[in-house]
């Protein structure tokens, strides 16, 4: 294969990403948001809130983390983030699939990706910190929007989502506090219980 | 509102997005692809295949520019490539759904936002028709993929599909030559009729 058909099948290979549904809901109450969808929404405000990042980032390389962080769960499905079963073997079934997926790429490419995703999973950038705030942010904007749904069909307590979000600040002061805040709201709406 | 306030007023606007269904398929024969997964597609893509630009282009400019290329689809719905009476009032429904959609953005980011689809309509910049050999050949790998079933379900001929990808050079001279050479191929294998 030339280099360019290696990129392009790769670049087919990712349209199955749209078949990979999340436990969010787009806002309206609609239905399942797809993770090619989640990662659209991500890059676009990574753009749009660069200027909250803690520390100056290269906003493409943000972006770029953004769009392919979710390309493993081709492979290895959704976990949902309040699925301690799930988790415990989410980070084998995802090295599987990355070697699998980002293997269609030349070299040089496989190489860049992968370390990319690394970097992400590794939050250990300003880059990576950044769009961690983007893949936290996103879904509790859609769940706030429609009034905590998504919490209350899988019962989720308020202290499990403060464990989730509660990294946000070391990618974002600002939008780490935005965060802070629509928990408490959500807190004291009776939307997410304390116990 | 505050800055900050406007700007998730915006983000959680295109949420809408993903309820925009294209004449597209996705690659197996699946449902219709909607804009939110075309730009992420794209933006993806454009970071891969950005060493076939002709003109080195920013290439943050150039996915932003595919991220959002199509909000203006929330109010205006989808214009199939090959409608010709579509085609005609394309440009005044675009136009007033640009003018009400980033209205909801601070004023320097509605600026920001409104010049880079303008420059991307206008192919104008390297990043812009970079950007547009993106829009073009997405589409033509998922329906290529597919066996030209979106071609086959609306009609359309060979000289339709070389009308709308013709100007692919003006971006990129290889991936222009990669258009074009998909289109032979189904005109060869009688997908595409020439007349």
């Amino acid at each position: 294969m030339t280099r360019l058909e290696q990129q392009l099948s790769f670049i087919l290979e990712i349209d199955k990403e749209k078949n990979i549904f999340r436990q969010t809901h787009l806002s309206g109450g609609g239905r399942a948001e797809n993770d090619a969808e989640h990662a659209w929404h991500m890059a676009t405000m990574a753009w749009l809130l660069r200027e909250y990042a803690n520390e100056p980032v290269d906003i493409a390389r943000v972006m770029m983390m953004c769009l392919i962080h979710d390309i493993v769960e081709i492979d290895a499905g959704d976990t949902y983030a309040y699925d301690p079963a799930g988790l415990q073997t989410q980070q084998a079934r995802e090295q599987a699939a990355k070697e699998r997926i980002y293997a269609l790429l030349p070299d040089d490419q496989r190489a860049e990706l992968t370390a990319l995703f690394d970097e992400f999973e590794a939050w250990s950038t300003p880059e990576a910190r950044f769009a961690h705030v983007m893949d936290n942010l996103q879904p509790l904007l859609l769940n706030n929007s429609n009034g905590g749904a998504d919490w209350k069909a899988h019962g989720v307590k308020a202290a499990q989502v403060r464990g989730r979000q509660g990294r946000n600040r070391l990618g974002s002061e600002r939008l780490g506090e935005l965060t802070e805040s629509i928990i408490a709201a959500n807190v004291a709406k009776g939307v997410l219980p304390e116990e």
